[in-house]
């Protein structure tokens, strides 16, 4: 995969980032050859119908979305499709809301209505919804008469910024998450910031923690606008969530350009998460949002980085405030032992000749590095810091 | 899908086609950019055990197999994969035989083991069988953790001269066929002409209809060949089969290269394949062969390009000869009539606008053209004198 990102957005939005962009979308272009999409990023944007219309090839459509959604957007969504468009028709299939039903059962719902509805290879898929509708509808679009095309319309955060760039689709297998999918890229992504209106709290939270992450490992300036917005953000801001999404994803598309194959660079997307992972693993997927995870992972990592002596005690600081700005878990859940960290960690996919390698901050703020060189002893003293036995 | 092919035998076989290719392969280069990939056509070629360990990625391999070729080809195609390579492992899957066991429930059982063996990114899946091991095989490589090497072993004329070429991959819906799956590429495609020699008769023959089909649209000179060869082809002489294989599988990538998208000169894959599916519809999937059908499928194409003035009498007959030859069918099973033939083909994805366009024959020998400009009565005429009622 070639992936170049160009951040052609269509008004400035640098110079006054907190301004509302009614009207005009913000447009981020993924660059991938003859695959390359827009990611259009603002408020009002599901009203705006010639966005989602332009993008729809062929006369039928297939919107995915769960049980959450489809009472409050689904209409809306509908109506912005066919709209002064007569020649379209929408047909929707409405999938129970959750990981757990990320499986092959809940995946054929969507191939049989796609089959019923006579829909041929000229048709569209829409992924209404978070990173869960999304990784299916977009597999269903990357199979379905192997291939049609397929428009993303993330509605939380964490889809919009992590979910927006990259291609991943897939489901789960009962022996392990996104075992099974396709690298499929849509025709456009359109993220409404209206709809994270009705996003609880805590997942609005949970996708602010991936943002926090891209000014950590490698955008200090983000980092300080976050710092003095994000209040606008927690108060969802229309101006302030384009901003933070449309540099999310840019910084995303930055890192998967340089980095295709997965080998390093990637995996600085990483932060937090190994640690993070162990959170959810040893307290139970579902009961932590991932984002949170993520957030006291990071927390770990950066502290592990500073008893290395890589970083300045005020990155520690400056990160600790600002994910509690965003209303961010801090320390593990007490349940959590240092056992459970080691054993959970020993078995990550970044394990390498039986060495974990880690993402941990080096140098002045908005620089990482991807290693397994560093002394074991800070590791455990993070590890004994954080947990109570 | 870009696709070009080269047709860079490593052997002159033209100049010698029945000479048995011992120990030299013959190649057909399928030239797609950085997805080619060889064809390796010969006989005793899984006694070469190089040519399918240079296409090995990783150390774990997993053969897709089924009940029916496991007990006479798995163990050699493991030694092949193995023998003085002690590095690899590899774990194999034996699927039902037989087209109605290529769904989601069986492809399962691909996953399952793929997991179970805790195979990573950079293990290979080998497909070992006939048209649908290869296509479940292929669409679980592609959708095994988003994509991992594949190899192709077919073992049958059919799935030799048909899937080599293409990449079409996937699996039924109780509602259609193929309508779930992928484009995905093989690392290689080897042909060992020998594991034809446990191929059932009809099956044998059922594969050569394919093959007299590339001769009739577009390569009179490889009909030729195969009116003075045919004999050679059904005691399975091994240079004679290796010749075939390799001008059908030329014969195919240069078609899909000239159309990719499947507007129209690809369509002219399917001569016989209209008429061929009404009878497969009509008398029931599993009663006739595939090539069974499109054999009687041509010579109804045939004559009824004959009937609208388009072709020599002469192409008739020559057609109705080669199929006899190959012991296939020239006619229809006397309980379908010309009503459903009709019904079956309204409903046809060739149909535009009403019109079914139909393949046929125009002008000398290897010439055809893809239309539905012609006389109905012409049809009419054919569907007559082909039924009893």
């Amino acid at each position: 995969m070639q992936l170049r990102v160009s951040a052609s957005s269509t008004q400035v939005m640098d110079q006054s980032p907190n301004k509302t962009s009614s009207g005009v979308p913000t447009v981020v272009d993924v660059d991938l050859g003859n695959r390359s999409y827009p990611i259009y990023i603002g408020s009002g944007l599901l009203d705006q119908h010639d966005l989602l219309q332009r993008h729809v090839h062929g006369k039928k459509v297939l919107v995915v979305t769960n049980t959450t959604i489809a009472p409050i957007y689904l209409d809306k969504v509908v109506h912005a499709l066919t709209n002064g468009n007569p020649n379209v028709s929408v047909e929707s299939v409405i999938l129970p809301d959750g990981e757990k039903y990320k499986n092959m059962d809940t995946l054929m719902k969507v191939f049989d209505k796609a089959i019923e509805s006579r829909l041929d290879r000229r048709c569209t898929f829409v992924a209404l919804g978070g990173g869960v509708i999304g990784d299916m509808c977009g597999y269903a679009a990357a199979s379905f008469l192997r291939g049609v095309n397929f428009i993303q319309i993330p509605t939380t955060v964490m889809a919009q910024v992590d979910s927006s760039v990259g291609g991943k689709t897939g489901i789960n297998h009962r022996l392990g998450k996104n075992l099974i999918g396709a690298f499929y890229q849509p025709q456009c992504v359109l993220i409404d910031t209206d709809t994270l209106n009705t996003l609880p709290e805590r997942e609005l939270a949970s996708g602010f923690a991936e943002v926090i992450k891209y000014g950590l490992i490698r955008d200090a300036e983000f980092f300080e606008w976050q710092e003095k917005n994000m209040h606008a953000l927690m108060a969802r801001d229309p101006g302030a969530l384009t901003y933070a999404i449309k540099r999310s994803c840019e910084n995303k598309a930055e890192v998967v350009s340089l980095d295709e194959k997965e080998s390093g660079l990637r995996a600085t997307l990483n932060l937090g998460h190994t640690f993070g992972h162990a959170i959810e693993t040893s307290f139970g997927y579902g009961q932590w949002l991932h984002g949170e995870a993520v957030a006291v992972g990071m927390v770990m990592a950066i502290d592990m980085s500073y008893r290395l002596g890589w970083i300045d005690e005020s990155i520690v600081k400056r990160a600790r405030d600002i994910l509690q700005q965003a209303k961010l878990p801090i320390a593990p859940p007490e349940t959590v032992t240092v056992e459970m960290f080691k054993s959970v960690m020993a078995v990550d996919k970044k394990v390498a000749d039986g060495l974990l390698r880690l993402i941990l901050l080096k140098g002045p703020l908005g620089n990482c590095v991807f290693t397994g060189d560093y002394d074991r002893k800070a590791l455990d003293e993070t590890l004994r810091a954080f947990c109570k036995s």
